[in-house]
């Protein structure tokens, strides 16, 4: 096939943007900083498992560049996530408001706690859960009764709502936290995406009840895996601790587990990784920043497409980069997605939408018509740190 | 209350075995091979996270070690039990056959499936599950149905097997996995603490159809956190694997997830860890054996007490070293545990029985009488590497 117009006009506009030919990968991490030095301390010191003063450290960091007042580390951000909704409240048989717009693990860890994901529609602004979309769908199909909000189709409860920051762009939580309280909903938010992110200079993250980020190697900051929680809540943060911990409690030598608890602290040798990352966020932050300006003039004059922008009130962490195909290239998705790895620039499509997948086929779900146009018509490009 | 002529007699020896006055903690990670620079090259490659050359070395070396046909590193020793256990075939309301002696994390690694502890006796000379009282059991609580092994009592299947070799003692794995086979049960090894460890000079974790090691900051080879599953079968190889890493279908940017799996991929920077650990083996098992020998023979005059040596048939990696307290010796385990501790020696009681956990009260269980006496009867000795 003929490569359209179109195509070659974003490639064109990529390598412009990038200055570079490819190879240029997707996102990898940026380990110019003080990683070696911090990893070689954590095994100078031997301490290189869950507990150790790098846990610490990056936690208290983490805690100020949030403002959060308690953060717990851990082994993963689904991990942070699944545990997030378990001390909020969510059980077995329960369902939780999710986005279909996001990565699997968002609706996984609901899974994991033996609750059902319940997808609701984004907009596409933000492309973060749509509040006033979520309040006609929750009064359309759910009744509140003394146990709290139940789904009048499924019978089951309606227990928490997870809001997520799609690309690092803050979603409008304010209005989705407003919605929660009319419904009595809990907010626990997937800031996986999103360190880094304020809305109204409010770090994301620390608007609902607890919030949850991630480390992995594709994010801004990586510990080479973890994640942490975010919340104010003390009795909700020590809850998390201790589960991640096995749920054992405080003794020099006896084993009493008193809830089944998990393995999911972070490393010490991780944390080091993570200590030496946050140092260099702000770099990071600006470099994403102008390289999201350079797209932005890059792309400036093909019609069919437009490069996302941070939405209002908002200050994104540009994470992951996106060009949005307007109605008349979203028929080229595919065409551009191959055009641009056979040039050499790492692209790819959003999620699939988690309620096209066998998995999620039979879950609860709004109407998705804007998830359905957007899983049609987002690409992200080369974001990585440093290219700019 | 003044110490027993006991308790001084064990601190005693406790000195004499180590040559030194407190404080010796309980186990420390040993981290003076090529740790840092393995860290530093893991850096050097910006490949930190869950792919990368230390991973795919990582598991070729764990191979090796241990003759399994193929390796899959893990977050950790929880997860990779847990994977484990879901690729053999163990679903949600199934009964699984585990060690009340064990820690936590055997059980919760079933309980996360949806599925049930169900635990059996141990025997005192191994402190591994009893293939003879497990025999009776069964015979006495189950019968054979169409679908598989029946509990009687509560109508639920009895899918698998998970021996542990406790403290780094094998179990009598072969008369196990003949029980197994008698009843078809699926055996899968939670060989969490007994790497390098062998029965008839075959590794621990390779008898079953899978096994589960750890490589958590206790263990005797260390990734931070991290576990591995041994397995012949290239299919449950595979299916683990796929399963680690969220079930993502391979494709160069499409993300279709085929199962509800999970974040649990081993981090290249932890891998990078733990083939400096691995590289040190030998010698930590040479060491590890050598302090057996001398606490032997330091605790050779104390009659209320004996030294847990290696089964017979085979080959101990003496992870802890253990105490055992005789007849006599039981009433004193609290007052011996507080002064071992007090002087400066990390001494801790074998995990409280799981089956007398709040939280796992009401399983189901087989007579316990050898786990209720050894849960009084074991105490670990200070037991690092390079101890001796």
């Amino acid at each position: 096939m003929p490569k359209s117009e179109l195509t070659k006009a974003i490639i064109d506009a990529t390598r412009e943007a990038l200055n570079a030919e490819g190879p240029v990968p997707l996102h990898v991490p940026f380990l110019n900083g003080s990683e070696a030095r911090c990893l070689g301390e954590a095994v100078e010191s031997t301490f290189v498992s869950s507990v150790g003063p790098f846990v610490d450290r990056f936690e208290a960091e983490l805690g100020s560049l949030t403002g959060a007042r308690r953060v717990v580390a851990t082994s993963s951000g689904t991990s942070a996530l699944q545990l997030a909704l378990r001390v909020a409240g969510v059980r077995r048989g329960d369902e939780v408001l999710v986005p279909s717009l996001t990565f699997v693990a968002t609706a996984n860890a609901v899974s994991y706690l033996g609750a059902f994901p319940h997808f609701v529609d984004v907009e596409e602004t933000t492309l973060g859960i749509d509040p006033k979309a979520l309040r006609r769908w929750l009064v359309f199909a759910s009744e509140m009764t003394d146990e709290g909000l139940r789904n009048k189709t499924t019978g089951r409860m309606i227990r928490a709502l997870v809001p997520m920051h799609t690309f690092g762009h803050p979603s409008r939580i304010e209005s989705l936290c407003e919605v929660a309280r009319e419904f009595s909903l809990v907010v626990v938010e997937d800031a996986a995406e999103s360190l880094g992110s304020t809305y109204k200079e409010k770090h994301t993250g620390t608007f609902g009840l607890l919030g949850a980020v991630s480390f992995n190697g594709n994010k801004i900051v990586t510990t080479g895996g973890g994640g942490a929680i975010l919340t104010d809540d003390d009795a909700l943060a020590d809850r998390a601790k201790h589960l991640s911990t096995t749920a054992k409690k405080a003794h020099s030598w006896e084993y009493i587990h008193d809830e089944i608890g998990y393995n999911f602290r972070m490393p010490n040798i991780n944390a080091a990784l993570g200590v030496a990352q946050l140092g260099q966020l702000p770099d990071f932050l600006s470099s994403k920043r102008a390289l999201a300006d350079k797209y932005r003039a890059a792309f400036d004059g093909i019609d069919a497409v437009s490069i996302v922008t941070e939405p209002t009130h908002s200050r994104s962490n540009y994470w992951l980069q996106t060009l949005r195909l307007k109605e008349g290239g979203a028929p080229y998705l595919d065409e551009i997605l191959e055009g641009l790895n056979a040039a050499g620039f790492g692209a790819r499509p959003v999620w699939r939408p988690l309620h096209t997948l066998e998995i999620y086929e039979t879950a609860s779900r709004a109407p998705l018509p804007v998830t359905e146009k957007l899983g049609r018509a987002l690409i992200n490009l080369p974001s990585s740190a440093g290219l700019a």
